[in-house]
């Protein structure tokens, strides 16, 4: 199923991620049944070092949408007094693991452990979230390789949704590994002109309020408003701010860009759990190569 | 020694990449005979599979200048018919050979032979052209690597030059592996705001114009005229483009441009004698390494 997006309406369209995730999940569901019959079950392993509690919500949050697909989740907890050391050779033991299909290293660290370093411990065949330098730079190099999951979740919605790409003005603000710049990358091999923001940036309105396509990856909320944006701006927040009250907030102020662009991710419900999603699609695919 | 760019003057600076590449193959050439007298003598491989005659010319400046700095230089010639198997096996067999330091690929290659594909050969540690994806994954997610040398070069020469980078518009025009996309990189780790245009960019003057640094590598002659420019920018002209008489021209106009500019490489004698510098210095890099 793909969406519509009508952009001659006065109002913004939701560019909700629901109805693709599900769609997504159903592939996986399928997918993890006929691996599951053949003897090959498929599996996700995620490794966390830390107690923070948005992590722990957010690992939760992989292991019930796995589970609901028929897909086994190991939730691997080194705690949050494990060393670089003791991360790197678990994730050098889950990399030589034929049971395990994805490695996903959670971030936040403890202090001193790189997530760009220890990446590369990471199997690149199994490596479903992209981390693994390899993995950017075979992206980069227009090579077939994991991409992170979320900046393929911003470019699954873009399609979804219709938005063409192709010699369009795209503007990423952000410039993180997991999200700002393979999604830059994904934008500019898709023929967008593609501009990278991010805190050095002089006058950030000027930047993007030409954009037709505007990526929105800080982690500050209010960041963008109606200044930031025209009427024909799609925009995917990737932003997810935690509330007062327990909830999420993206980077965009919603109530002031409302009415002013032509689309808008909502948050929670946009990117988020496009993300999860692909994460148990690309352990699908690495299971399945791996009886090819 | 630092060159001084005068931008309040109505002429246009020349950039010439002369002095700085002199200066980097002095470090090279002292660096060469300590390595040679301690019984390592530094040495590179560039590796060719084509007969094309302006490649042979540059190849033969590389083993030149490689010369003159004492550094010894080999040339691999496989010829216009070699296979990408050969090629890779070729690849292998040097980057097990601790007497080689450096390793290049030489494009372009026999039909179906992909330059990205067969890097990977190329042990990440001789990568002195920063060809291997893993390079380049390594340089996009801030970890240390060796940059393709051309790329390297656009970055020496702003940096010579005294150009201010962060917070600056950076505008790089060409998306290839080798100049365009770590160029880009380089850039934006530098903290500029960095836009990539390329064939499907609409309207090219519209981005380049507001550039403060602006690096064109297409390889189109009069690519980029009077009105794609400011008179605060900075042009970096990476293309090498032959002419009729048997000589080398940019993709600027730079008789068009001179004097609406702040600053303008020279083609040839602006990127072209930076690079092959450097890769001289990577290779000096990686003998000092190879002995640590």
């Amino acid at each position: 199923m793909t969406g519509q997006l009508v952009s001659d309406e006065p109002t913004t369209a939701v560019l909700s991620g629901a109805a693709l995730a599900k769609e997504i999940r159903a592939g996986v569901t399928a997918a993890a049944e006929a691996l599951a019959a053949a003897g090959a079950p498929p599996r996700l392993a995620v490794v966390v070092a830390t107690d923070d509690e948005s992590t722990a919500w957010y690992v939760r949050s992989i292991a019930k949408a796995a589970s609901k697909t028929g897909m086994q989740c190991d939730i691997v907890d080194l705690g949050p007094d494990a060393t670089a050391e003791q991360i790197r050779s678990r994730l050098t033991e889950l990399s030589e693991d034929t049971s395990v299909h994805g490695i996903m290293l959670q971030t936040p660290l403890p202090g001193g452990a790189s997530v760009e370093d220890l990446a590369a411990s990471i199997a690149p065949e199994k490596d479903v979230d992209g981390a693994n330098p390899v993995s950017l730079g075979r992206l980069s190099a227009g090579l077939p390789a994991f991409v992170p999951a979320t900046a393929a979740a911003v470019l699954e919605l873009l399609d979804h949704y219709q938005v063409p790409l192709a010699g369009r003005r795209a503007v990423v603000v952000g410039r993180s590994n997991v999200v700002g710049k393979p999604a830059a990358q994904l934008l500019l091999q898709r023929d967008a002109t593609v501009t990278v923001c991010h805190r050095h940036t002089r006058d950030l309105a000027a930047h993007t309020r030409p954009a037709d396509i505007l990526v929105v990856a800080v982690g500050r909320v209010g960041l963008i408003g109606a200044e930031h944006v025209n009427p024909g701006s799609v925009v995917i927040d990737v932003g997810t701010n935690p509330t007062a009250d327990g909830g999420l907030t993206g980077d965009v102020d919603e109530a002031e860009v409302a009415g002013s662009v032509a689309g808008l991710t909502p948050v929670p419900g946009g990117v988020g759990p496009v993300t999860t999603a692909l994460l148990l699609r690309h352990t699908i695919e690495s299971a399945s190569r791996s009886r090819a």
